[in-house]
């Protein structure tokens, strides 16, 4: 089961103004083949599907505890897309064209199906699917793919960093880098024991520091890049099995925090005449206040 | 943010002998257009996108406490599937073929792709998708997509529990009926709030008691169909200016419990050998072990 | 503009007992690649997208009054799938899985979301996509790929009618070999004059006439092999510049008639209550003929 | 069956100048999954589908007589598509390049798959998929299904008029929420029948007046937001069962009209010869007219 | 079994400037229903499933043979794109945004999941699928198939030419415009063969002559749209039996050479280091180096 | 360039009984995500895209060598299916239903598309995708992602030689696993050298021989564990810098030979009229012989 805070990992700044084509392609690290939801799906199904659970407890536990951190993931990535569109269109009446600024932008659906949110669909507009999860039941592949996985998600991530200079999304590029690399380094030390075989020498891939990405250094500061969270109040703790001894990038002692991160509060979003979102106008909303008020 | 426990919703009954069809139909309930992976990310991308989450709390409340119901969902699904599959194929040398009864069944996906377990598709093997997201950002537009999503669900559940037989299939959706029943009152419930039409009025729909599944009767009986949880700690608390009064099919008092229920043990998968899942043999598990627990 | 008749192109015989696994196979000539819905809409979309349409007058009129005979092979196709269907499964409580003989049938789309009745997919649950229609703009192009088209539709009837000897499916394809075959001619022939190819010679591909299937002779016998309709009251007379002359197979004239055959009634199909359709009770059913009663 | 006639529900204005991007975001009126493919599919399949037609004749009677209308629709928004390429390009040898405008346009297939028309796709140029036809046997659930459809594809045509100010776009699109706010009342009186809920005191969704559109208001002044045309020559007459009383936006009296409305010509193509469309040349025309008036 | 060169079919100028939108739609020649993709895998896999290969065996040396050529127009259009990508982006910090000229490129795959090359996808970024394969086994349906592939090709070709005046797109397709215009008229002459009928008579279609290219007229000059090869040390000579007599377009005679042509040296593409691409520094290149020469 | 040899890597039994869900279970190791259309297409367009082919060029050469036997493995898993289609059908009048054997089978496709040969699709009948192609232009990210293709594949090809003990299957199977094995150790060096981590000591994944399958002992025995091919008279020789030193599985020289192995001839398949395939009657043939002779 899983439980829900209303709170996400970090704090976006919420910006005067959005860029429509950067939300586009942020989109990619949402509902890409290496994006969110697949990092997110991946670990779950493998969890739900992992055999002999007992007996190998701290694998199961690694992979059920990061899929919960995955969600919050896909929450981020989700609030950066949504803050991305601020200001791109202008409220007005429908003969004005309040929306035509979308009209040559990269994503149509932000204009279209949603009030210029997120989608579970990548930089092209094409939706996420099932086709990328992978889950073999084989442990050492299983563990194999999802550190191809996470090198995968963290050269896409770097990329999509590179296109655009958009504070607030590089915030949480920035922040995922670094906790993507600890999911990287800790399927790589599980891979390690596993197989003997140490991988985690292979990193970082690509090849370029994590601290060299101006928006990440105040999360390896915080020494955010050496943490594992359980991600549950009392579950998932033999994840210390795996995650322990030094982080080889810095030499740092590695470490596991039961719970959660603090987190930071959920921004608001305006609401979007030009969109009808969400579509409740003073009259209706007093009528509304009313009812919900009622036989409390 | 997301947090999770080691136990799901309800216990299920681990069989002697599954069936390969049966778990193959049952993937409609998990990977179908119908399927909780489409209610779980409905509502959860509406959560996200929600405009104006202060002012209109209750309804955010809502969309975002049955997010974190919906993964349960998930992963019930996912383990009843899982174990459907026990007892279909035996263990042996390659060359007897052991995984020879997979080769008429409906699913090949789940002898060739998986170890027999769930993948995020559908009864006929094709990937859940995106495209089943609807967020329109129009609140009342969004509250009767659900409501109708809710109705769709319940239909595929009900037709497939006329399909099998098998038990633990049965408890499965015995659960979910009850649940989603919840669910599709709470939004209309909301719809109601929001346009003043009495939208319940039209439940059920099919037009079949869930008491009429005796599979059901259990959740019934323990007053499943009056509770909606807030899957969380502190937040969410406002679905009780929707959820109150009292529940039209049974005259009860509908009731908002803080946190989640108690749910019950993941059952644990056996080895499958033939499926090289998890691959871990004895000498191999010896030396792992023996690492993870190094410098402990 | 379209208009609709409630009658079909030809009767369908009712059949005591269906076969699920024959309906499925027969999806093939609805949603397939090759199928009427590709017809449907090949024919629709370049019709729509013609220019110079007054200049090239009778190829317009082809094109266009062929697309509203597809529509009634569409509908041709749903109905003998729908009836194929018939006796299938039986009514009764949820408990003793009146669906279970849905179970191992091919489609199960068939009874999860349908209620046994039609989908536009393939044999294989495929849903049927706009990238089968091919709209060039191109006339020697649209017309050989119109041409190609037909053959290929021939081909996969023929070959379904190979795979299941029920009546009702054999009506059905009988009559579409033949009114296919005029198609393909009506096409050559068009290529004809627009290129001055013969490619009439070609036909029929494959090489096996329809007189070769016993249910395709009653057609021919009624010279249903000859004739083009115009599918209009007034409209798209020139097609009677393009098919005009005798047809190459059996020497009689080719012959335009305005308007549409008589066609037949559409079969009604029985409610089904295993699968909640129509769903409308007894008592519910009083009450809305009251309604529907009221005020007229 | 279908008849055709050879003329479209409205005249559309033939523009000097057209908008390559506005035709590539209309595509999603289209295309879309909430395009005019899918309310035509839908409710063609849900009326072959229809168990019970004569028991419950009336409900028959309005999703077969609508399925005829909304084939006009997609006729209607192909015509407009194809208009808004006007003056894209431009003729030429080759080697100037005739195309070069359509290189850093939204969607290249109308470019190179095209001649510059309209295909069965969306705005971000995917195909129509015959996912989106939800046909479940069960009367209120299709209804509930058809009503939400109608809705949905409202506020998909309110925000692609915003986006765009050509005015053979949004005549088009005037007219369509015109009609469309006909069917979604259809739907929701025919719930109401059903059910007892009066689901249209929710209208209008969104929360905007068609009468707020300038390219809506010369439709509705001709009163078409009161009547529902039985789109056939004597069939489906039983539709005045349920499109009966007074419209609750005007205060009107609703009317049936046997037959189709009078039309509007299809407003003819040039020829654009540097997509080779026709691709008949003057000789090749002569040629052909010859072929075309032998043996009359 | 296939033997590969490294070599390429002609040699193509390596532009100072690239151009990442004309990449784009070049990719639809690639990996579009009409790319180049598409005959490969049509020819190939017709190839296989030949029946009686013995008893027609021009037939299937034609199809087997042209396979062989056509992995070399994937290659080809895969270079021209690579190439077609030089300069768009600069080299830097990740936080001076090295790829932001990709923010607003049609094409966002071509910077964040490759470095800038080409993908099996179309101009719109979909990727390819078998969909496009066609294998009827019929050998006078799949060479009218094959004729008419070759045809829509073709006009894609000529399409996409007119949209860039790129010289590197424009070599790569002048070439293929010859080279296409042999395997479409090698398709003609063995359809007449097999069926009697002219078909060559038709091309060709469009109707505008390869010679009306600029970058097409070299290769008529060398007498390519004569020749075709067999892609073979030894085997394939029976083409010969089809490929005879004269070119109907310009009267010379047709020849078949065996072996391959001579080609050209294929073009290194510069390391990318905004795209980590290959993502090798100086100490790493030596260190691998030394490894490389070890135990030689 | 390619060439190609008309022979197959191995002689593959022609089987008096075929099993056509044998021949749809195999169709995963063809189309399917890890199947044989995936890895030529990686390793085909990662050739392509490589960036300093001459820097590091035995990388180069590896991916671009290995590319080359991969056509023959697809050509090897084509002709395994096409046999296995042997004799599952008759012959005879189309009132017969001469396919009726087809219509209980797992891939309707097969009967219907094809005459009984392959299809670029997977086991359940979904066409291959060039979304399984990976090409990150990251020299160690593709390596890594080679490797972790190749043990993928390795453990679909072990499951599907476990569902099915068909000898032409089988010898299919047994071949690719020891072809695969070098495959996959070849990426393990490569990796080794270009990060110096030791990934081929993990090997085998899943931790299974090849030995233990009977129909790979004999390609053992062989030594094709040894070998990498070149594939190519003359170019790809670099790969000596990688494949080389000992088989860390039996101790055994690795060894680079530069060619082809000597193969097989391809087997021919009988024509098969109920499938009108190649559909050339008697008459037809001498008259197309007569053609093919002419002029010679």
């Amino acid at each position: 089961m899983f439980k829900r805070l209303d709170r996400m990992q970090i704090a976006l700044t919420i910006p005067e103004h959005g860029d429509a084509n950067a939300a586009a392609a942020v989109q990619e690290l949402l509902g890409g083949k290496f994006g969110e939801m697949s990092t997110l799906n991946n670990y779950m199904f493998q969890s739900f599907a992992f055999r002999q659970k007992k007996k190998h407890r701290p694998f199961y536990d690694l992979v059920a505890s990061i899929t919960a951190e995955e969600f919050g993931h896909v929450e981020l990535v989700n609030n950066s897309i949504n803050l991305l569109t601020r200001g791109v269109t202008f409220t007005g009446d429908p003969d004005i064209a309040p929306l035509q600024n979308g009209l040559n932008k990269r994503n149509s659906y932000q204009f279209i199906a949603t009030a210029q949110t997120a989608l579970p669909g990548d930089s092209m507009g094409r939706a996420w699917t099932g086709d990328n999860v992978f889950s073999s039941g084989n442990l050492v592949l299983d563990l194999l793919h999802n550190f191809f996985l996470e090198l995968g998600a963290r050269t896409h991530k770097m990329r999509v960093y590179e296109m655009t200079d958009h504070p607030t999304a590089r915030e949480m590029i920035g922040y995922l880098l670094v906790r993507g690399g600890t999911h990287a380094l800790a399927y790589a030390k599980a891979l390690e024991i596993a197989t003997g075989v140490d991988v985690k020498k292979m990193l970082p891939v690509p090849d370029l520091d994590n601290s060299k990405f101006d928006y990440a250094r105040p999360y390896i500061d915080q020494g955010l890049d050496n943490i594992l969270y359980t991600w549950s109040d009392y579950d998932y703790q033999e994840i210390k099995k795996i995650w322990k001894g030094t982080n080889p990038e810095n030499g740092e002692p590695l470490q596991v925090i039961q719970g959660t991160p603090k987190g930071a509060p959920i921004p608001d979003l305006d609401d979007l005449p030009e969109e009808f979102a969400p579509g409740i106008d003073q009259d209706d909303y007093e009528r509304i206040a009313k009812k919900l008020m009622e036989n409390m």
